[in-house]
């Protein structure tokens, strides 16, 4: 039986994005990479998904300092500053928790892919990021599209990073599936989905983290997720409620 | 500028998929649904990754027991024979460890989409489960693909349940590209991308909760990523590694 292509989803690398600068507009910049040039087909679709990496998004709004990159203190020090909470602590390497809430090593900032001398904090709001990016696509090329703002997380209990998103906008967070019956028509239970993130991660692989494409456009995602929404709301775990904190 | 196809991934339901049985073999039932029927074009390729849930695995296995659904107190028993350690309790809820080394709730014992008194336990080897499903898939359809085992968990500092891989074959589970460089020359850090969770969660997209697509398949992987490769070797991470335990 051939596989079914209705139901598919297609995760597309937007290349020709290239250094972003503090002050771009990302809007402007995926409007350029991804604008109508294709004929009089526009690349960017209604209903697609537009995710961005938090280091372009950072650097568009300027959230660099400086650091010594050869001065482990210096680093361990900034991520002091920008923790609100240290969890674990071994070495150089820091849980914490944001700001934001987000609990992840050395507070989200990023000493890769940034000038020598300089690192990239994360954005102070990313679902407003996420808003802006939204509204001036629209505002641009005319599609409404969800879009996420991506970050490269650790885990836990499992080896390896994967990308979730830490900002989104015209896009369910968490998909709410409670209530809605098995196969065998019991009501199921725990099966709030968190989207966002498992279109991050799928998004990450066509970026790789050694080429510098840092946006996908994910075509095919269910209509009914594309409303309004936010990581913040959805999917940061309240202290209180965390068993692990 | 168009969308670049060179480099996209398609994730692709596999319909038609029946009740699997106690017994059955879940290369055969795959090969039926992804056999060459197509004209001449067998639509599984060299080089896709198919995804198929733990759900499928388990039944196929033989891994059903008796539970009475409406008695809590015999379902947190049943958790607490399958763990290995119960590392939080809330309630009916048990974050637990498994044999596997597997941290998640309830032992990943599983009630939903299973006979009215009976629940589904995890894979005693889900690596194993998936090599055989690998070498199934060559012998019937004479294809190389790589075989993902998934399964639902939570997060610890995230509301919403996302997908992840508890096997693995023909592929690597976690995708070292540290010392290879950064676009400005330095070298990266912390780069192991854990792969074939993000496969998963890619899956999980086309798959639903609520509708009854038990597999996916996966094109345009990195043939880098298609090696031998193990989830139980690669992903699991060791209590004494570990800092939330």
């Amino acid at each position: 039986m051939p596989l079914d292509e209705t139901g598919a989803i297609s995760v597309l690398p937007v290349t020709g994005i290239g250094e972003v600068l503090p002050g771009d507009r990302l809007d402007e910049v995926l409007a350029q990479a991804l604008g109508p040039t294709d004929g009089d087909r526009p690349t960017l679709h209604d209903g697609d998904v537009v995710v961005v990496t938090q280091k372009i998004v950072s650097k568009a709004e300027g959230r660099l300092v400086e650091v010594d990159h050869r001065d482990p203190e210096a680093k361990v020090r900034l991520v002091e500053a920008e923790a609100v909470r240290v969890l674990r602590r071994r070495g150089e390497l820091l849980i914490t928790e944001t700001s934001h809430g987000f609990v992840c090593a050395n507070a989200g900032v990023d000493l890769s892919n940034v000038a020598e001398g300089t690192a990239a904090l994360l954005p102070l709001d990313p679902d407003r990021s996420a808003r802006r990016i939204r509204a001036g696509l629209q505002r641009r090329l005319g599609v409404e599209v969800g879009v996420i703002v991506s970050d490269t997380f650790g885990r836990s209990w499992r080896q390896g990073v994967a990308d979730v998103a830490i900002g989104c906008a015209g896009l369910a967070a968490v998909v709410d599936l409670r209530g809605t019956t098995d196969a065998a028509g019991r009501e199921l239970v725990a099966t709030e989905v968190c989207v966002a993130d498992e279109l991050a991660s799928a998004a990450e692989l066509v970026m790789g983290k050694d080429r510098a494409i840092p946006a996908a456009v994910i075509r095919g995602v269910s209509p009914a997720w594309l409303r309004q929404g936010s990581v913040a709301g959805e999917v940061v775990r309240r202290a209180d409620e965390d068993l692990f904190r």
